[in-house]
Protein backbone atom coordinates (compact mmCIF):
# COMPACT_ATOMS: atom_id res chain seq x y z
CA UNK A 1 0.00 0.00 0.00
CA UNK A 2 1.07 3.69 -0.31
CA UNK A 3 1.42 3.24 -4.24
CA UNK A 4 -1.75 5.59 -4.35
CA UNK A 5 0.02 8.86 -4.06
CA UNK A 6 2.78 9.87 -6.51
CA UNK A 7 6.35 11.02 -6.05
CA UNK A 8 6.17 14.82 -4.38
CA UNK A 9 2.43 14.34 -3.21
CA UNK A 10 1.74 16.80 -0.05
CA UNK A 11 0.35 13.86 1.77
CA UNK A 12 -0.74 16.02 5.08
CA UNK A 13 -0.42 20.09 5.82
CA UNK A 14 1.17 21.72 8.68
CA UNK A 15 -1.59 22.57 11.23
CA UNK A 16 -3.84 19.72 11.52
CA UNK A 17 -4.32 17.64 14.17
CA UNK A 18 -3.37 14.15 13.31
CA UNK A 19 -6.72 11.93 13.52
CA UNK A 20 -6.29 8.44 13.66
CA UNK A 21 -6.35 7.61 9.95
CA UNK A 22 -3.59 10.35 9.05
CA UNK A 23 -1.46 8.10 11.42
CA UNK A 24 -2.44 5.08 9.63
CA UNK A 25 -1.36 7.02 6.48
CA UNK A 26 1.95 7.34 7.79
CA UNK A 27 2.40 4.36 9.18
CA UNK A 28 1.45 2.91 5.91
CA UNK A 29 4.08 5.28 4.01
CA UNK A 30 6.75 3.85 6.67
CA UNK A 31 6.87 7.32 8.29
CA UNK A 32 7.54 6.44 12.49
CA UNK A 33 8.02 9.73 13.33
CA UNK A 34 6.87 13.34 12.85
CA UNK A 35 7.60 16.66 13.77
CA UNK A 36 4.42 17.66 16.00
CA UNK A 37 3.97 21.04 18.04
CA UNK A 38 4.94 20.66 21.62
CA UNK A 39 2.24 20.31 24.13
CA UNK A 40 1.65 23.73 25.66
CA UNK A 41 2.58 23.74 29.25
CA UNK A 42 0.74 25.97 31.57
CA UNK A 43 1.12 27.10 35.08
CA UNK A 44 -2.12 27.14 36.94
CA UNK A 45 -2.39 29.21 40.53
CA UNK A 46 -4.89 30.06 43.27
CA UNK A 47 -4.85 33.03 45.22
CA UNK A 48 -6.43 34.15 48.61
CA UNK A 49 -5.83 33.56 51.92
CA UNK A 50 -9.47 32.57 52.75
CA UNK A 51 -8.38 29.43 50.15
CA UNK A 52 -7.92 25.80 51.46
CA UNK A 53 -7.03 22.91 49.38
CA UNK A 54 -10.17 20.70 48.72
CA UNK A 55 -9.27 17.46 50.98
CA UNK A 56 -8.58 20.08 54.08
CA UNK A 57 -11.57 19.88 56.37
CA UNK A 58 -13.06 23.63 56.23
CA UNK A 59 -12.59 26.57 59.26
CA UNK A 60 -15.20 29.46 59.62
CA UNK A 61 -14.01 31.71 56.75
CA UNK A 62 -12.37 29.19 54.77
CA UNK A 63 -13.40 28.16 51.35
CA UNK A 64 -12.00 25.26 49.08
CA UNK A 65 -10.17 26.37 46.37
CA UNK A 66 -12.22 24.96 43.34
CA UNK A 67 -10.68 26.65 40.46
CA UNK A 68 -7.28 24.86 40.48
CA UNK A 69 -9.07 21.61 39.71
CA UNK A 70 -11.45 23.31 37.70
CA UNK A 71 -8.87 25.19 35.45
CA UNK A 72 -6.50 21.93 35.48
CA UNK A 73 -9.27 19.89 33.41
CA UNK A 74 -9.76 22.59 31.38
CA UNK A 75 -6.44 23.04 29.84
CA UNK A 76 -6.30 19.03 30.01
CA UNK A 77 -9.37 19.23 27.55
CA UNK A 78 -7.58 21.30 25.45
CA UNK A 79 -4.82 18.87 24.33
CA UNK A 80 -2.16 20.99 26.71
CA UNK A 81 -0.27 19.88 30.01
CA UNK A 82 -1.66 21.85 33.60
CA UNK A 83 1.02 22.04 36.25
CA UNK A 84 -1.19 23.10 39.41
CA UNK A 85 1.34 25.13 41.31
CA UNK A 86 -1.23 25.41 44.43
CA UNK A 87 -2.95 28.07 46.91
CA UNK A 88 -0.54 30.97 47.16
CA UNK A 89 -1.06 33.49 49.73
CA UNK A 90 -2.40 37.27 49.33
CA UNK A 91 1.04 38.74 49.95
CA UNK A 92 3.41 40.22 47.25
CA UNK A 93 6.20 38.23 47.88
CA UNK A 94 4.77 35.11 47.65
CA UNK A 95 3.42 35.84 44.43
CA UNK A 96 5.87 37.05 42.95
CA UNK A 97 8.05 34.46 43.61
CA UNK A 98 5.22 31.79 42.67
CA UNK A 99 5.21 33.79 39.63
CA UNK A 100 9.08 33.51 38.80
CA UNK A 101 8.90 29.75 39.67
CA UNK A 102 5.80 29.17 37.54
CA UNK A 103 7.93 31.05 35.06
CA UNK A 104 11.22 28.99 35.29
CA UNK A 105 9.63 25.80 34.72
CA UNK A 106 9.38 27.00 31.77
CA UNK A 107 5.41 27.50 31.34
CA UNK A 108 3.60 28.55 27.60
CA UNK A 109 0.88 30.23 30.58
CA UNK A 110 0.34 31.38 33.68
CA UNK A 111 -3.08 31.58 34.70
CA UNK A 112 -3.63 33.17 38.08
CA UNK A 113 -6.85 33.11 39.89
CA UNK A 114 -8.54 34.83 42.60
CA UNK A 115 -9.14 38.39 43.59
CA UNK A 116 -12.89 39.34 42.36
CA UNK A 117 -13.04 42.20 44.78
CA UNK A 118 -11.83 45.32 43.70
CA UNK A 119 -8.87 45.22 46.04
CA UNK A 120 -7.31 42.07 44.99
CA UNK A 121 -7.88 42.84 41.40
CA UNK A 122 -5.58 45.55 41.27
CA UNK A 123 -3.24 43.07 43.83
CA UNK A 124 -2.96 40.82 40.64
CA UNK A 125 -2.46 43.35 38.18
CA UNK A 126 0.67 44.95 40.50
CA UNK A 127 2.32 41.38 40.81
CA UNK A 128 1.66 40.96 37.13
CA UNK A 129 2.90 44.25 36.49
CA UNK A 130 6.39 43.91 38.78
CA UNK A 131 7.55 40.52 37.00
CA UNK A 132 10.81 41.89 34.71
CA UNK A 133 9.81 42.57 31.17
CA UNK A 134 6.17 41.91 31.49
CA UNK A 135 4.11 44.17 29.38
CA UNK A 136 0.28 44.27 30.66
CA UNK A 137 -1.53 43.81 27.33
CA UNK A 138 -5.59 44.09 28.80
CA UNK A 139 -6.80 45.03 32.09
CA UNK A 140 -10.85 44.79 32.06
CA UNK A 141 -12.76 43.23 29.21
CA UNK A 142 -16.23 44.02 28.39
CA UNK A 143 -17.89 41.26 28.67
CA UNK A 144 -20.33 39.45 31.67
CA UNK A 145 -18.79 37.64 33.36
CA UNK A 146 -15.25 37.98 33.44
CA UNK A 147 -14.98 42.11 33.39
CA UNK A 148 -11.91 41.59 35.68
CA UNK A 149 -9.69 39.50 33.24
CA UNK A 150 -5.83 40.76 33.25
CA UNK A 151 -3.84 39.67 29.85
CA UNK A 152 0.23 40.13 30.34
CA UNK A 153 3.10 38.94 28.45
CA UNK A 154 5.97 38.19 29.76
CA UNK A 155 8.39 36.82 26.40
CA UNK A 156 6.62 34.67 25.17
CA UNK A 157 4.65 33.29 28.11
CA UNK A 158 0.99 34.52 28.48
CA UNK A 159 -0.45 35.51 31.83
CA UNK A 160 -3.56 35.63 32.70
CA UNK A 161 -5.32 37.37 35.82
CA UNK A 162 -8.73 34.89 35.25
CA UNK A 163 -12.04 36.18 38.05
CA UNK A 164 -11.74 34.51 41.52
CA UNK A 165 -15.45 33.02 41.34
CA UNK A 166 -15.14 29.63 38.90
CA UNK A 167 -18.40 30.16 36.82
CA UNK A 168 -16.79 33.36 35.53
CA UNK A 169 -13.19 31.86 35.15
CA UNK A 170 -14.87 29.51 33.03
CA UNK A 171 -16.40 31.48 30.88
CA UNK A 172 -12.63 33.64 30.45
CA UNK A 173 -11.20 30.25 29.75
CA UNK A 174 -13.30 29.55 26.84
CA UNK A 175 -13.40 32.71 25.20
CA UNK A 176 -10.19 33.91 25.64
CA UNK A 177 -7.33 31.05 27.16
CA UNK A 178 -8.83 28.32 25.06
CA UNK A 179 -8.56 29.85 21.62
CA UNK A 180 -4.72 30.93 22.63
CA UNK A 181 -4.16 27.58 24.05
CA UNK A 182 -5.60 26.23 20.64
CA UNK A 183 -2.98 28.53 18.73
CA UNK A 184 -0.13 27.25 20.61
CA UNK A 185 -1.30 23.88 19.75
CA UNK A 186 -0.80 24.50 16.24
CA UNK A 187 -4.77 24.50 15.47
CA UNK A 188 -6.73 27.80 14.83
CA UNK A 189 -6.88 30.37 17.07
CA UNK A 190 -10.84 30.27 17.79
CA UNK A 191 -13.20 28.46 21.08
CA UNK A 192 -13.43 25.24 18.98
CA UNK A 193 -16.88 24.65 20.42
CA UNK A 194 -19.43 23.68 18.68
CA UNK A 195 -22.32 26.58 18.35
CA UNK A 196 -25.80 26.27 17.67
CA UNK A 197 -28.85 28.28 17.38
CA UNK A 198 -31.66 28.41 20.34
CA UNK A 199 -34.84 29.72 20.89
CA UNK A 200 -35.15 31.20 24.50
CA UNK A 201 -37.31 29.99 26.55
CA UNK A 202 -37.91 33.15 28.72
CA UNK A 203 -37.33 36.19 28.94
CA UNK A 204 -33.38 37.27 29.59
CA UNK A 205 -31.93 40.81 30.99
CA UNK A 206 -28.78 42.35 29.46
CA UNK A 207 -26.70 45.23 29.53
CA UNK A 208 -26.14 47.40 26.54
CA UNK A 209 -22.17 47.83 26.69
CA UNK A 210 -20.90 44.66 26.74
CA UNK A 211 -21.34 41.01 25.82
CA UNK A 212 -23.41 38.61 27.90
CA UNK A 213 -22.62 35.21 28.32
CA UNK A 214 -25.63 33.56 30.20
CA UNK A 215 -25.88 29.71 31.43
CA UNK A 216 -27.99 27.63 30.03
CA UNK A 217 -29.63 24.44 29.74
CA UNK A 218 -30.47 22.67 25.76
CA UNK A 219 -33.43 20.82 25.18
CA UNK A 220 -34.07 19.88 21.37
CA UNK A 221 -37.88 20.69 20.61
CA UNK A 222 -40.74 18.63 19.97
CA UNK A 223 -40.38 18.90 16.37
CA UNK A 224 -36.19 17.76 16.81
CA UNK A 225 -35.21 20.40 14.33
CA UNK A 226 -34.55 22.40 16.80
CA UNK A 227 -33.16 23.72 20.01
CA UNK A 228 -34.72 25.67 23.47
CA UNK A 229 -32.08 27.21 25.37
CA UNK A 230 -33.57 27.83 29.81
CA UNK A 231 -31.04 29.74 31.96
CA UNK A 232 -29.12 28.80 34.76
CA UNK A 233 -29.66 31.66 37.31
CA UNK A 234 -27.17 31.67 40.29
CA UNK A 235 -23.97 33.57 41.49
CA UNK A 236 -20.84 33.08 39.72
CA UNK A 237 -19.23 31.11 42.47
CA UNK A 238 -22.45 28.73 43.14
CA UNK A 239 -21.89 24.94 42.55
CA UNK A 240 -25.39 24.33 41.47
CA UNK A 241 -25.66 26.13 38.19
CA UNK A 242 -21.97 25.06 37.05
CA UNK A 243 -23.21 21.23 37.07
CA UNK A 244 -26.36 21.96 35.39
CA UNK A 245 -25.54 24.67 32.19
CA UNK A 246 -24.75 22.99 29.05
CA UNK A 247 -23.59 25.70 27.34
CA UNK A 248 -23.18 29.74 26.95
CA UNK A 249 -25.73 31.89 25.10
CA UNK A 250 -24.66 35.09 23.67
CA UNK A 251 -26.05 39.10 23.94
CA UNK A 252 -24.31 41.00 22.03
CA UNK A 253 -23.51 44.61 23.35
CA UNK A 254 -25.60 46.40 21.21
CA UNK A 255 -28.89 44.09 22.85
CA UNK A 256 -30.68 45.21 25.55
CA UNK A 257 -31.59 41.82 27.02
CA UNK A 258 -33.94 39.24 25.00
CA UNK A 259 -37.74 37.93 24.71
CA UNK A 260 -38.84 34.89 25.58
CA UNK A 261 -38.67 33.05 21.70
CA UNK A 262 -36.11 35.26 20.45
CA UNK A 263 -33.05 33.23 18.68
CA UNK A 264 -29.37 33.26 20.53
CA UNK A 265 -25.95 32.16 19.57
CA UNK A 266 -25.49 29.14 21.97
CA UNK A 267 -21.64 28.09 22.31
CA UNK A 268 -22.24 24.26 23.86
CA UNK A 269 -19.47 23.10 26.48
CA UNK A 270 -17.26 20.51 24.93
CA UNK B 1 -19.15 27.53 48.65
CA UNK B 2 -20.74 24.14 48.46
CA UNK B 3 -23.95 25.67 50.39
CA UNK B 4 -26.34 25.86 47.69
CA UNK B 5 -26.55 21.98 47.41
CA UNK B 6 -28.86 21.05 50.35
CA UNK B 7 -28.56 18.14 52.51
CA UNK B 8 -28.99 14.53 50.41
CA UNK B 9 -29.31 16.25 47.03
CA UNK B 10 -28.02 14.09 44.33
CA UNK B 11 -25.26 16.25 42.49
CA UNK B 12 -23.98 14.03 40.13
CA UNK B 13 -25.70 10.94 38.51
CA UNK B 14 -23.86 7.56 37.91
CA UNK B 15 -22.56 7.34 33.72
CA UNK B 16 -21.78 10.71 32.90
CA UNK B 17 -18.42 12.04 32.02
CA UNK B 18 -17.32 14.26 34.61
CA UNK B 19 -16.76 17.67 32.34
CA UNK B 20 -13.84 20.08 34.21
CA UNK B 21 -16.85 21.91 36.02
CA UNK B 22 -18.40 18.56 37.70
CA UNK B 23 -14.60 18.05 38.80
CA UNK B 24 -14.74 21.54 40.47
CA UNK B 25 -17.84 20.92 41.96
CA UNK B 26 -16.62 18.08 43.47
CA UNK B 27 -13.88 19.90 44.69
CA UNK B 28 -16.01 22.63 45.62
CA UNK B 29 -17.66 19.92 48.11
CA UNK B 30 -14.37 18.55 49.45
CA UNK B 31 -14.51 15.15 47.50
CA UNK B 32 -11.25 14.59 46.26
CA UNK B 33 -11.72 10.51 45.03
CA UNK B 34 -14.49 9.20 43.25
CA UNK B 35 -15.56 5.70 41.71
CA UNK B 36 -15.41 5.97 38.17
CA UNK B 37 -15.59 2.90 35.54
CA UNK B 38 -12.52 1.10 34.50
CA UNK B 39 -11.19 2.55 31.22
CA UNK B 40 -11.76 -0.73 29.13
CA UNK B 41 -7.94 -2.33 28.01
CA UNK B 42 -8.16 -3.26 24.40
CA UNK B 43 -5.51 -5.79 22.73
CA UNK B 44 -5.01 -5.20 18.99
CA UNK B 45 -3.29 -8.47 16.75
CA UNK B 46 -2.60 -7.73 13.20
CA UNK B 47 -2.61 -10.95 10.99
CA UNK B 48 -1.01 -11.58 7.84
CA UNK B 49 2.34 -13.40 6.53
CA UNK B 50 2.55 -10.67 4.35
CA UNK B 51 2.81 -7.70 7.31
CA UNK B 52 5.89 -6.11 7.94
CA UNK B 53 6.02 -2.86 10.85
CA UNK B 54 5.62 0.23 9.51
CA UNK B 55 9.31 0.99 10.47
CA UNK B 56 10.77 -1.65 8.15
CA UNK B 57 12.08 -1.85 4.56
CA UNK B 58 9.57 -3.36 2.52
CA UNK B 59 10.44 -6.51 0.51
CA UNK B 60 8.29 -7.78 -2.94
CA UNK B 61 5.12 -9.10 -1.99
CA UNK B 62 5.36 -7.23 1.61
CA UNK B 63 2.92 -4.56 2.64
CA UNK B 64 3.61 -2.39 5.78
CA UNK B 65 0.86 -2.99 8.62
CA UNK B 66 -1.38 0.04 9.34
CA UNK B 67 -4.44 -1.07 11.06
CA UNK B 68 -2.07 -1.71 14.55
CA UNK B 69 -1.53 2.04 14.38
CA UNK B 70 -4.84 3.14 13.49
CA UNK B 71 -6.92 0.79 15.33
CA UNK B 72 -4.74 2.10 18.81
CA UNK B 73 -5.37 5.73 17.86
CA UNK B 74 -9.13 5.22 17.43
CA UNK B 75 -8.67 3.30 20.90
CA UNK B 76 -7.64 6.19 22.62
CA UNK B 77 -9.84 8.66 20.72
CA UNK B 78 -12.97 6.90 23.09
CA UNK B 79 -10.47 7.14 26.01
CA UNK B 80 -9.48 3.49 26.43
CA UNK B 81 -5.84 1.86 26.57
CA UNK B 82 -4.86 0.29 23.49
CA UNK B 83 -2.05 -2.56 23.82
CA UNK B 84 -1.21 -3.41 20.53
CA UNK B 85 0.35 -7.61 20.47
CA UNK B 86 2.29 -6.54 16.67
CA UNK B 87 1.72 -8.74 13.74
CA UNK B 88 1.32 -12.45 13.80
CA UNK B 89 1.77 -14.81 11.50
CA UNK B 90 -1.28 -17.00 9.44
CA UNK B 91 -0.68 -20.11 11.54
CA UNK B 92 -3.80 -21.51 13.70
CA UNK B 93 -1.12 -22.50 16.74
CA UNK B 94 1.09 -19.28 16.77
CA UNK B 95 -2.42 -16.75 16.21
CA UNK B 96 -4.18 -19.24 19.24
CA UNK B 97 -1.27 -18.45 21.52
CA UNK B 98 -1.58 -14.61 20.66
CA UNK B 99 -4.90 -14.90 21.29
CA UNK B 100 -4.65 -16.07 24.84
CA UNK B 101 -1.54 -14.04 25.66
CA UNK B 102 -4.08 -11.13 24.88
CA UNK B 103 -7.13 -12.60 26.67
CA UNK B 104 -4.49 -12.93 30.01
CA UNK B 105 -3.26 -9.21 29.80
CA UNK B 106 -6.78 -9.23 30.86
CA UNK B 107 -8.07 -7.34 28.02
CA UNK B 108 -11.72 -6.34 27.87
CA UNK B 109 -11.65 -6.67 23.84
CA UNK B 110 -9.42 -7.87 21.64
CA UNK B 111 -9.20 -6.46 17.65
CA UNK B 112 -8.26 -8.94 15.25
CA UNK B 113 -7.38 -7.91 12.37
CA UNK B 114 -6.79 -9.23 8.55
CA UNK B 115 -7.84 -12.50 6.52
CA UNK B 116 -9.77 -10.32 3.85
CA UNK B 117 -9.59 -12.84 1.69
CA UNK B 118 -12.60 -15.75 1.91
CA UNK B 119 -9.79 -18.60 2.87
CA UNK B 120 -8.18 -16.02 5.93
CA UNK B 121 -11.81 -15.15 6.70
CA UNK B 122 -12.55 -18.63 7.29
CA UNK B 123 -9.11 -19.34 9.15
CA UNK B 124 -9.70 -15.91 12.02
CA UNK B 125 -13.22 -17.48 12.65
CA UNK B 126 -11.65 -21.02 13.23
CA UNK B 127 -8.83 -19.47 15.20
CA UNK B 128 -11.53 -17.52 17.48
CA UNK B 129 -14.16 -20.91 17.94
CA UNK B 130 -11.44 -22.88 18.83
CA UNK B 131 -10.79 -20.49 22.12
CA UNK B 132 -11.87 -22.20 24.88
CA UNK B 133 -15.49 -21.06 26.21
CA UNK B 134 -15.70 -19.17 23.46
CA UNK B 135 -19.12 -18.19 21.93
CA UNK B 136 -19.71 -16.75 18.46
CA UNK B 137 -22.40 -13.94 18.23
CA UNK B 138 -22.13 -13.06 14.51
CA UNK B 139 -20.17 -13.70 11.62
CA UNK B 140 -20.91 -11.61 8.41
CA UNK B 141 -23.06 -8.38 8.93
CA UNK B 142 -25.00 -6.97 6.06
CA UNK B 143 -23.07 -3.45 5.93
CA UNK B 144 -20.43 -2.75 2.79
CA UNK B 145 -17.90 -2.21 3.64
CA UNK B 146 -17.68 -4.51 6.71
CA UNK B 147 -19.32 -7.49 5.49
CA UNK B 148 -16.80 -10.25 6.91
CA UNK B 149 -16.98 -8.56 10.38
CA UNK B 150 -16.91 -11.55 13.25
CA UNK B 151 -17.93 -10.89 16.92
CA UNK B 152 -17.23 -13.63 19.49
CA UNK B 153 -17.36 -13.55 23.07
CA UNK B 154 -15.10 -15.18 25.96
CA UNK B 155 -16.64 -14.41 29.31
CA UNK B 156 -16.57 -10.57 29.71
CA UNK B 157 -14.09 -10.25 26.45
CA UNK B 158 -15.72 -9.03 23.34
CA UNK B 159 -13.41 -10.79 20.61
CA UNK B 160 -13.73 -8.77 17.16
CA UNK B 161 -12.64 -10.29 13.99
CA UNK B 162 -12.05 -7.01 11.28
CA UNK B 163 -11.43 -6.71 7.92
CA UNK B 164 -7.98 -6.39 6.66
CA UNK B 165 -8.48 -3.31 4.49
CA UNK B 166 -7.91 0.09 7.00
CA UNK B 167 -10.74 1.47 5.29
CA UNK B 168 -12.84 -1.03 6.26
CA UNK B 169 -11.98 -2.03 9.36
CA UNK B 170 -12.41 2.14 10.31
CA UNK B 171 -15.77 1.85 9.50
CA UNK B 172 -16.50 -1.38 11.54
CA UNK B 173 -14.66 0.56 14.23
CA UNK B 174 -17.29 3.31 14.70
CA UNK B 175 -20.06 1.42 13.89
CA UNK B 176 -19.52 -1.66 16.19
CA UNK B 177 -16.28 -1.69 18.03
CA UNK B 178 -16.97 2.22 19.73
CA UNK B 179 -20.51 1.77 20.84
CA UNK B 180 -19.29 -1.26 22.89
CA UNK B 181 -16.01 0.55 24.28
CA UNK B 182 -18.40 3.75 24.90
CA UNK B 183 -21.19 1.03 26.89
CA UNK B 184 -17.61 0.01 28.44
CA UNK B 185 -17.06 3.31 29.62
CA UNK B 186 -19.95 3.66 31.63
CA UNK B 187 -21.80 5.88 28.28
CA UNK B 188 -24.42 5.56 26.12
CA UNK B 189 -23.95 2.55 23.91
CA UNK B 190 -23.82 4.33 20.70
CA UNK B 191 -20.93 5.82 17.93
CA UNK B 192 -21.26 9.21 19.65
CA UNK B 193 -20.38 10.61 16.47
CA UNK B 194 -22.12 14.19 15.42
CA UNK B 195 -24.61 13.55 12.47
CA UNK B 196 -25.18 15.70 9.63
CA UNK B 197 -28.00 16.25 7.04
CA UNK B 198 -26.03 16.91 3.88
CA UNK B 199 -27.53 17.04 0.06
CA UNK B 200 -25.58 14.86 -2.60
CA UNK B 201 -23.09 16.43 -5.33
CA UNK B 202 -23.39 13.70 -7.37
CA UNK B 203 -25.24 10.04 -8.26
CA UNK B 204 -23.97 7.37 -5.50
CA UNK B 205 -24.77 3.94 -6.31
CA UNK B 206 -25.50 1.11 -3.68
CA UNK B 207 -27.17 -1.88 -3.70
CA UNK B 208 -30.61 -3.21 -1.96
CA UNK B 209 -30.27 -5.08 0.58
CA UNK B 210 -27.19 -3.92 2.72
CA UNK B 211 -26.43 -0.72 4.30
CA UNK B 212 -23.53 1.18 2.55
CA UNK B 213 -21.26 3.67 4.67
CA UNK B 214 -19.96 5.86 1.68
CA UNK B 215 -16.44 7.72 2.84
CA UNK B 216 -17.48 11.68 2.09
CA UNK B 217 -15.65 15.03 1.84
CA UNK B 218 -18.08 17.79 3.87
CA UNK B 219 -18.62 21.33 2.30
CA UNK B 220 -20.81 23.94 3.69
CA UNK B 221 -23.21 25.31 1.23
CA UNK B 222 -23.36 28.73 -0.03
CA UNK B 223 -26.03 29.79 1.91
CA UNK B 224 -23.98 28.28 5.10
CA UNK B 225 -27.23 26.72 6.48
CA UNK B 226 -26.57 23.54 4.66
CA UNK B 227 -23.68 20.48 3.74
CA UNK B 228 -22.76 19.24 0.55
CA UNK B 229 -21.09 15.62 0.71
CA UNK B 230 -19.01 14.43 -2.33
CA UNK B 231 -18.08 10.90 -2.13
CA UNK B 232 -14.45 10.03 -2.05
CA UNK B 233 -14.07 6.57 -4.22
CA UNK B 234 -10.81 4.28 -3.88
CA UNK B 235 -10.73 0.74 -2.63
CA UNK B 236 -10.45 0.03 1.21
CA UNK B 237 -6.69 -0.75 1.20
CA UNK B 238 -5.75 3.06 -0.36
CA UNK B 239 -4.32 5.53 1.86
CA UNK B 240 -5.64 8.47 -0.31
CA UNK B 241 -9.26 8.40 0.11
CA UNK B 242 -8.44 8.30 4.20
CA UNK B 243 -6.39 11.17 4.34
CA UNK B 244 -9.41 12.90 2.12
CA UNK B 245 -12.29 11.89 4.23
CA UNK B 246 -14.25 13.66 6.37
CA UNK B 247 -17.46 10.91 7.23
CA UNK B 248 -19.15 8.36 6.22
CA UNK B 249 -22.77 8.59 4.17
CA UNK B 250 -25.32 6.13 5.31
CA UNK B 251 -27.07 4.57 2.27
CA UNK B 252 -30.07 2.57 4.01
CA UNK B 253 -30.66 -1.28 2.87
CA UNK B 254 -33.63 -0.40 1.22
CA UNK B 255 -32.19 2.40 -1.17
CA UNK B 256 -31.05 1.54 -4.62
CA UNK B 257 -28.29 4.12 -4.61
CA UNK B 258 -28.94 8.05 -4.11
CA UNK B 259 -29.54 10.98 -6.88
CA UNK B 260 -27.29 14.38 -7.16
CA UNK B 261 -29.27 16.73 -4.93
CA UNK B 262 -30.26 14.09 -2.58
CA UNK B 263 -30.92 14.20 1.34
CA UNK B 264 -28.34 11.90 3.62
CA UNK B 265 -27.23 11.55 6.65
CA UNK B 266 -23.59 11.59 7.44
CA UNK B 267 -21.27 10.47 10.79
CA UNK B 268 -18.99 12.65 10.99
CA UNK B 269 -14.99 11.56 12.07
CA UNK B 270 -14.51 13.23 15.75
Amino acid sequence: TGEDFSQNTIVLRKGQRLRPQDLGVLAGLGITEATVVKQPVVAIISTGDELVEPGQTLSPGKIRDINSTTLAALVRECGCIPITMGIIKDDLDTMQRACQKALDIPSDMLLLSGGSSVGKRDFTLKVLEEIENTKVLAHGVSIKPGKPTILARKDNTALFGLPGHVGSAIVVFYLFVRPLLRKLSGEECSTGLQTITAITTEQIPSTIGREDYIRVTIAKDEDRSSYRATPVYGKSGLLNPLIKAEGLLVIGRDVEGLDKDEQAEVLLFP
